[in-house]
């Protein structure tokens, strides 16, 4: 085939799915309860750090996530951060994590003076290669007193953080084992993945403490906002104490007993999230549908095809993805230019972090496959409601 | 007069200003149009980082105040951490601040690797003394190729940060005057003073950059939230890259040149904000008449006063202020007491920054005038709407 017909039939394809007309790469949808628990907040008075759906929010996401706790905050990057510095994350140290992931998953390592070190992804999950990982950790990491010391910078590497992407979980029975082996902290970046299953088990539960995103374009949305999930009570409370500035509870005192930060979820925000809590199953729901439509229809296109959640997992299918095969490599940027001038938004995945000014620096190990995904990933509009003709 | 006596007069002066029932410190109200704004984000289904009231937003406070940019963001914590990068503060350096300031201030130097600095206040403004932070500087520092230094721990000493207490202007002139004569940078933490004059001009707009807070119980709100003024293109420009991932425009690319933070505040808060700026010279003539009223109050009670905005200033009053006299330092206490156990909300001042234990090593002045402030402020019930009876 040549690239100009590759080209015409995925965007045939995409519009037999998704329609006429513009069509965002993921939009928000407000249709359940956000207008009534909005105004709640208005006619209270309670929009800012007082009011009851902070709290009503951080229980809808315990008991859907099976997480003992959880704490929101106002953004992913945010959660992350603290659930690092919760993990004993000190500065000089090294965190690993995919370098395919977006920024925000290695600034919250530097936020902590801490250093990113990129592992590579690989295609059954597009998440780390648990495979190249535990080989490369037993050739240039050595064991001193319980940390994992990397050979050759001599700092220890404190955590893994993989990251779900688009929504995929990672190998986590494997990332896992790698951490008890090599005396690493698990923390998972979820941001993607709320209410994709490993093995039954919801991703962000599985590390010591895991973190989610309710951006603009995720499957739920706050406006802007993240929280922490962990079942560890301490961490928890300490996870609390630190995004409310670590006040010390007193009638009228203001004392602080360390560097906090003011990072808690105003309840304006959290009234969103617990009206998009009751539409998440629909909405997942609905993701799904919309795979099995794009499934459907690239069936008959060789050279790409729709990627399909790893085994024993499921996924809420965030961005869906097309994966186009080796031989059309060059044809990327005809298909991304091609459909976003159609109005049919698409997008690539993120610049390997290895390749980005602030982290070219960085110690990375050879990442084959994420350079591989890099060119092959498009994502596709992905919006639940666009599969229900409700745009 | 005993101590008894005292406390009932205080409170009996309070209750004839705020009238009866349970009275919080400061109320936000939503009586404009908030539920017009945030009906047309979900209807529009912009709430995150697309939508345009937070353009709007950032004109209305760039028109209001006077300074050529606003960037809003998260927090007026964030927006302070990102005025002193702008400003040039690098880690390992000091920035002079008053200790008698909410701990975020102190917090947003720290977050940069920086040591804050803690200098006096002064009873006429609540803010820095600039007589004896002139001499300190002269006896403590010494200029070396135009970097002021400070003597004993040979560090820079890059900015100067006053914030304007409860509302009230520091003495921006003296405080300029330093700045030119010691090589500092000043930025205004004008958390508080949202709308203040100093003749004539308002705060936020004097230093190389301000800051803005719209916490829930600030004069105006947008749920939490902050912003950055300045005057100068080239920083506005950066202050909203950095605070957007410092991701470089493209078409689909996600690429980012540099360390950048996911700050931007989501278009949800901004239309609350919108709705809040219509409303805000209403707010502040509203608690200057409420200043008012506690004045004439009090007038008659000896041994404290209501404080009143400083020389050649218009101020917003956004917490009224009881000072007591030296001769009743030991009755703080019972008026808190006895005032919050009425429900009338009333607060002291926060404790010195140099007295938590985060900053207690860090350096600092003699502290007489913020300590005398400390045991003598007590803050008075101050939502606008009090004085018109529309509890």
């Amino acid at each position: 085939m040549d690239s100009t017909a590759f080209v015409s039939k995925v965007i045939e394809a995409i519009r037999e799915v998704v329609g006429t007309g513009q069509v965002e790469l993921h939009n928000p949808s407000f249709d359940g309860n956000e207008w009534l628990y909005l105004k709640e907040c208005l006619d209270s008075n309670y929009v800012s750090s007082v009011g009851k759906f902070v709290d009503q929010f951080e229980l809808l996401l315990a008991n859907y996530t099976g997480a003992k706790y959880a704490v929101s905050v106002v953004s992913g990057t945010a959660a992350l951060q603290i659930a690092l510095k919760l993990a004993g994350v000190n500065s000089g140290e090294e965190v690993l994590l995919p370098a395919l992931t977006f920024v925000a998953t290695a600034n919250a390592i530097s936020y902590l003076g801490a250093v990113p070190h990129f592992v590579d992804s690989e295609e059954s999950t597009l998440g780390i290669d648990v495979g190249k990982l535990r080989e490369y950790l037993t050739a240039n990491s050595e064991q001193q007193s319980g940390l994992c010391i990397n050979k050759s910078t001599k700092r220890v590497i404190r955590a893994l953080v993989p990251m779900h992407t688009f929504g995929h979980p990672s190998d986590l029975e494997q990332l896992l084992s790698i951490t008890r082996d090599f005396n690493l902290v698990l923390v998972e970046d979820a941001a993607e993945s709320l209410g994709s299953l490993y093995k039954g088990q919801h991703t962000g539960t599985f590390g010591l403490l895991g973190t989610l995103s309710f951006n603009g374009n995720k499957t739920i949305t706050t406006g802007g906002g993240g929280a922490i999930l962990t079942n560890d009570e301490a961490l928890a409370r300490r996870a609390k104490h630190l995004t409310t500035t670590a006040k010390i509870a007193h009638k009228w005192e203001f004392d602080h007993d360390e560097i906090g930060y003011n990072y808690r979820m105003p309840n304006i925000n959290a009234a969103l999230g617990c009206a998009q809590m009751e539409k998440l199953p629909e909405k997942i729901s609905l993701k799904r549908e919309l795979f099995k439509r794009y499934k459907e229809e690239f069936k008959s296109i060789s050279g790409a095809s729709i990627f399909e959640e790893p085994n024993s997992c499921q996924s809420n299918y965030w961005l869906q993805t097309l994966l186009l095969e080796d031989d059309n490599l060059n044809l990327r940027d005809s298909v991304l230019e091609a459909s976003n001038k159609e109005g049919i938004m698409t997008r690539p995945a993120w610049k390997l972090m290895s390749n980005l000014a602030p982290y070219r620096n960085s110690p990375a190990m050879s990442l084959e496959g994420a350079n591989s995904l890099y060119r092959r990933v498009i994502n596709l509009p992905s919006s639940p409601d666009i599969y229900t003709g409700t745009r």
